[in-house]
């Protein structure tokens, strides 16, 4: 089998995510660092492998690549299924996916580099106006995150049950990407409890931005 | 089976979704309307049984509700798997999903309303300034859905081989979405006939806002 290749970032949350789960499925992979900052994942040769522009991507062969963190989640769990990272249920997998997607389509899209970037650019938004943007999105996202977690049976010492998943990784690096940000914990004990289980845990811990090797 | 009922509102995008998806399964569903500009799903009704105050929510039961779009069509799916929406191997659903996340992540929460009318509030963004934002994340990201519906060996009629599926649904809805701001369509052949084709298939047709009980 070819080795894997990771095309991604320190800092990203969405490459934070598949850091996590090829650690969690104990694969290895190599890894490839794109300074976003500088623009590599806009260069011609990033293109190729991504027309989207974005990291991260999982090169699984010299001719295959995929993109969209979710997807390439999602895949891993169908080629390398232990340990599971969705449930074996369709309405569990109907509940993780939808917990995800609150921050993988709700949040983290309208509080990425890009975007931030757009709103200083078009609309000549200050430090503070940039913060609040990001706050009040992750706030909206985690509200009803927090409030399933609390109400809903499902949930145990992770999002669904008491092992690690998807669900749980896209929160791990949503808190992470928030402590830039300055965002307020305090409404949000379960998030916070779940986020500090997977703190605990080598899988997650070693997909932490500060101990990839790209990380200034 | 008690009957699926459908929250939702004529003209969102993710509900067009869900709309298609239940019509190519030829499921039978209830139609309950929110007047988002009412901000009817921000009422207290609405939000238990949807914490997030998005639409759609699909009511599957009296106790169980399936929330985000992308979820809810990956669940109907797996319980309702004649016609598939998502491929039978690992590495084509890869694909479909991230062809369907390029608009569900990237390029439609950029645009949906309470994104358009926070620009207006918090930076006193001009109808021009909305349009432009709009059509600047859709040109991003079709360019490179176009892009790799081109060159990808497995685009067929549709988006993947050449029956619809997940990714048609997304392109479907975003197109539709597209037409309310102008967005040149120009640059993306491939995407232009896709919508096309489907736009001649009734399951798609008959989601279309302009059919639904609360078109205005």
């Amino acid at each position: 089998m070819t080795e894997l290749v990771l095309h991604n970032y320190f800092r990203s949350s969405t490459s934070i995510r598949v850091r996590a789960a090829l650690n969690l499925k104990g694969l290895d992979y190599l890894y490839a660092a794109y300074a976003l900052l500088q623009s590599e994942h806009r260069a011609h040769a990033y293109l190729t492998l991504n027309p989207q522009g974005l990291v991260p991507a999982l090169q699984i062969s010299p001719e295959k690549v995929l993109t969209q963190s979710l997807a390439i989640i999602e895949y891993l769990d169908e080629v390398y299924p232990t340990p599971r990272l969705l449930p074996e249920d369709a309405l569990g997998r109907a509940r993780v996916r939808a917990l995800a997607m609150i921050i993988g389509c709700d949040i983290h899209p309208l509080n990425n580099l890009r975007v931030l970037q757009a709103l200083r650019k078009d609309f000549a938004a200050s430090d503070g106006q940039v913060t609040t943007w990001f706050q009040t999105w992750v706030h909206e996202g985690f509200a009803a995150l927090e409030n399933r977690l609390d109400h809903e049976s499902e949930t145990g010492a992770f999002c669904h049950g008491d092992e690690p998943g998807l669900a749980d990784i896209c929160l791990y690096a949503q808190v992470l990407n928030n402590q830039r940000f300055n965002v307020d914990m305090t409404p949000f004990p379960n998030i916070s409890e779940i986020f500090a289980r997977c703190e605990s845990l080598p899988a997650f811990a070693n997909a932490h931005p500060a101990r990839q090797p790209d990380a200034v």
